[in-house]
């Protein structure tokens, strides 16, 4: 019988953030990834639609034999998460948990901000999420929903003039509130990493979603009664709803090793 | 019999620049406009893609009783005009052609910059355009991906250092080029005309598309027997495919005048 894979899917090519570090972590696990480039960015949609789209990414996954799932998107784990994991019939990860773990373990201060979508940060998510674990936290939210478009159009080192500009506008308010930890909650952020290192300086620790995300993988197949240290030879099929064409040049910035135009098919997600 | 309407489309809310110009040069004309906010933006997507969207938006227009339809979306008028036409048994105006004709107007040197989407650029049908018009004008064209997410996030004025960081990254290279006209390709960049003026100075004539496609409406309205000054009340009926929560105060900056959240109607744009 072939082995079941993990299937991950983000609204764009972000959640290939994700898929790098699984790759790392657990490189003999099979992945199939699904971004649905057709109808990017979900981060300033209603509920009701991310809803809509997320369900048809969800039916189009489970055309697969996988073990598990992951929502490797912030827009998607904190909008529409409950709502589909009822139909998901797998086991179904998002970004917002592993994170807030993540965050409440290397804060001091208790003084944690969070960065996402307009879509993500209006949910209020990580804060409940936060609070139920640490009550006395204080949390520090701010929409940047500009960071996407940077990302997606090839600006995000930490030497752009750009970049730097809508970092100090989006971050400064974060910086005045002394936070001393940052949860980076959406999958494109990761790549401006290092932008934000330079904003904050190194009494900041930023938590990383993707590789948050890959360690609660490791932990829910461990649970399952899965080996994720085991498993075939390895290898991620991917998936996109548009702009096959290029795939590679962007993929391989996310998932910082080369990828091939032909290593992608175009799906019809409208018909799922 | 009811009189028919002017149904004007754009994949988002920067087509309402086009309404506004309608509105103030035939203020007797009814509009329905249509935008596809659940689906924006095009610029960054495949032809395939744009000219199945763009299918969608006609195919729901003309539910109405309509005498033109207006294209106000340099994506859809670059991309997708030539392939909708011949399914639209409407008269269907684009954004190219009224901009292109004021722009060899305007020339003095014969050196014309175009700014637009990724998509709009990469088709070069301006260049095609005003070399059909002017065989030895000299045209600089940019690609501006971030113009639009910049609009639809609120980043449009002046004095704002985001927006003159990226017009500066942008536009630096045609100032170089000595250009004497300028093309705003795109329906969303005529909020950015005061950040456009103030990095080029006033010797270069920035061409709205709004602007100029509001004369060619004029213009074929009389060839087509219809008194363009003449008709109703006028009045404008807004659909769109998502956010109709934010959409008063968003639609409000690129029509110039106050709107209400109940003007708007969500169209489930798949169905059509």
């Amino acid at each position: 019988m072939a082995e079941k894979a993990i299937g991950i899917f983000d609204s764009g090519l972000g959640g290939l953030t994700c898929v790098r570090r699984i790759e790392k972590l657990l490189p003999g696990q099979k992945i199939v990834f699904f971004g649905d480039t057709g109808r990017l960015p979900y981060g300033g949609r209603s509920k009701d639609t991310i809803i809509r789209y997320t369900t048809q990414d969800l039916n189009f996954l489970k055309t697969f034999d996988l073990k598990l799932i992951v929502a490797a998107c912030g827009t998607v784990s904190t909008m529409a998460l409950d709502e589909i994991k009822k139909a998901s019939g797998i086991p179904l990860l998002g970004v917002v948990e592993p994170s807030v773990k993540q965050a409440v373990s290397a804060t001091k201060t208790k003084r944690i901000g969070v960065i996402g979508t307009a879509a993500t940060i209006s949910s209020g998510a990580y804060e409940r999420h936060i609070n139920a674990l640490m009550s006395d936290a204080e949390v520090f939210s701010k929409a940047c929903p500009l960071f996407v478009p940077l990302v997606e159009n090839g600006h995000y080192r930490s030497d752009d003039a750009v970049v730097m500009a809508i970092v100090e506008e989006y971050l400064s308010e974060l910086k005045a509130n002394n936070i001393d930890t940052l949860i980076l909650g959406c999958t494109h952020y990761p790549l401006l990493r290092q932008a934000i290192e330079k904003f904050f300086g190194p009494d900041v620790t930023l938590i990383d979603s993707g590789a948050a995300c890959a360690n609660e993988v490791e932990n829910v197949l461990t649970k399952m009664g899965i080996s994720p240290q085991e498993g075939s030879e390895g290898g991620c099929r991917f998936f996109v709803s548009d702009r096959t064409g290029d795939f590679a040049s962007l993929a391989s910035i996310f998932l910082g090793r080369a990828v091939d135009d032909s290593d992608v098919g175009l799906v019809d997600i409208y018909s799922y």
